[in-house]
């Protein structure tokens, strides 16, 4: 066991604030990673101040951050897919039961007795709950640790690790978007990876937005079309007309506006899980065969296909990079969906401390 | 035009009483059909009681009736698919656009230009609408009428035409059911069909009812098993464990108790459809990447496959056969789902009055 810095919360009413945390040994599997950037996801901050405390109750202190990426530093003697030196990803899980169907599948984001990054009870009990990125290294069992592309800007390949893989999984499983008609509804961290991967599909897309003042960074983003959906007619105009739509609003929003929105077996996947219940009208399913359906985050292969694409199409998140002591400050803003697109912390200024 | 018997409706607080109406002579493309009998849907009651005047308010007199079965008595010179005494069938539509995309690909039941089997603007303008099967003949373009296997119960085969591939169709659809575990939840008209087809396709079929007294009927109708949904230890023992769940509520129920029972990717599909909104939880879907769906009746081309099915399988619905005379009756029995499953009513004791 070695001492990290980190940043951590104490309370939920407590700001993240400079502190020490365990990291065990390097075991047999084990990567060791020194981190360079980790972003800041919405998620962080819910689990942060007990926002989901009735389904993912938060244990304190907290170290959040699962939107990894640093450089290997150390790894143990069965490790065969890494060394020392090596770029490395880590996302949302840091270990799964392995055994489980969904596991053997492939799809460790659906294992019942999956670790996350953070705040899940630690199977190697180096403390009650792991701790995530908001440090300056993890270690990490080397079957959940990425392989990163080095043609990539590492600040933008940070966010790849959860907004990144949320979009891909459901836009990869849709098919083949080459010339179908997707929209994506919200333009935040979510969002705008989606836009950039529906556009490197081949998809028309269309960015839905509450916000006008979005617009133009839609269109610099790959959006070939913006519409503002509290105007009705422009709504009313592509009624009926979507392949596939992304929803990455995690906010009470009127999904049948969507659903009306889609074509004939159309499909609308949500990404964002607002806390209340959707109000979803049987009709506007049933009128077009249209579904609504979940994903959430990815698989392990899933994850490493989606860098391997990014680096072939130079594709990174838009990053605010920040260093950690503005942390605070950042998710004040983020609140008020102040940041294009996602914050990335720049690891070195945790060393400096 | 003629005139021919029926029962019809003159206000929404009317009973159904006995009448004369118009129907036009046989032009080139038309099949004249003797009504033998006529299957009673839920949406027939909606229809004569305008409960549905939101989206499609009923003119009256109306003369409902969507589950047709009959004989050939005369047919129009280009007709070339029947001939006079060859069994007959009619569902929900009796024409469309033929040239919308949805037309083009056999899915009439999603043009935007249907014309409904009754309540509906009259194209040939015999009437101001379309009036429907509860009546001893009915004339309609050879392309919505279907050819009738010969070793079928008439009195069973006239539900398939609505109840029949309400069901059949997204069934159909999900792909190949052998093996998989299929819930139907509601057993009425339409559940009993699911269960029926499911049951074909070689599905473990399991019903889902709020009446533990219906348990011997489904067993007997097919089911390998039946959850009493009130029950929540039932309900908990098969969380997560399904492929497939058809879902033929019409009134308000809480999804997010089915949306819980699929397995990874599993599906729901909407066959009714409550008036009010279901309210789904977001994380109901996300976890799983389970999927909610509608479907609505079928085309023309996937209903005559249903019937070629049946006749091959053996397979119709379960009906009590009344006279014309006791549809009012029938109407009260259904509100109270008083009926196992179907009423069909035989239209001999229309022409003795």
């Amino acid at each position: 066991m070695y001492k990290a810095k980190a940043y951590s919360a104490a309370s939920a009413t407590s700001p993240l604030a400079s502190t020490q945390i365990p990291r065990r040994d390097t075991t047999e599997r084990d990567v060791q990673i020194e981190i360079l950037y980790c972003g800041i996801c919405h998620s962080d901050l819910h689990s942060v101040r007990d926002e989901w405390s009735s389904i993912m109750p938060t244990v304190y202190p907290i170290v959040p951050g699962h939107e990894i990426v640093g450089r290997v530093t150390k790894v143990g003697s069965a490790v065969t897919k890494f060394q020392p030196g090596d770029l490395a990803g880590v996302g949302c899980l840091v270990d799964s039961d392995h055994t489980c169907p969904n596991c053997r599948d492939g799809l460790e984001q659906l294992c019942p007795n999956q670790t996350l990054t953070f705040n899940s009870p630690d199977r190697h009990q180096t403390a009650p709950v792991t701790y995530g990125g908001y440090s300056e290294s993890i270690v990490v069992d080397e079957r959940f640790v990425l392989h990163v592309p080095a043609n990539l800007q590492l600040a933008g390949v940070a966010p790849l690790l959860c907004a990144g893989i949320t979009t891909w999984s459901p836009i990869r499983r849709w098919g083949d978007l080459n010339g179908k008609k997707v929209g994506v509804v919200g333009l935040g961290g979510l969002g705008h990876m989606g836009v950039k991967f529906a556009k490197a599909f081949g998809a028309h897309v269309v960015v839905f937005t509450t916000s006008p003042g979005k617009k133009e960074d839609a269109l610099r983003l790959g959006a070939h079309e913006v519409i503002v959906s509290r105007n009705a007619d422009e709504m009313q105009a592509h009624a009926g007309t979507f392949d596939f739509i992304l929803d990455t609003i995690a906010a009470d929003h009127d999904i049948n506006a969507y659903l009306n929105m889609l074509g004939r077996d159309g499909n609308i996947t949500l990404v964002g899980a607002p806390e209340k219940p959707l109000a979803v009208s049987a009709f506007a399913l049933l009128f077009g065969r249209r579904s609504l359906s979940g994903s959430i985050i990815g698989g392990i292969a899933e994850t490493q296909e989606m860098l391997d694409f990014c680096g072939k199409h130079d594709i990174t998140a838009d990053v605010e990079v920040i260093p950690i002591q503005k942390v605070n400050e950042a998710y004040e803003r983020l609140v008020k969906s102040d940041v294009k697109y996602r914050f990335s912390i720049d690891m070195a200024s945790l060393k400096a401390e």
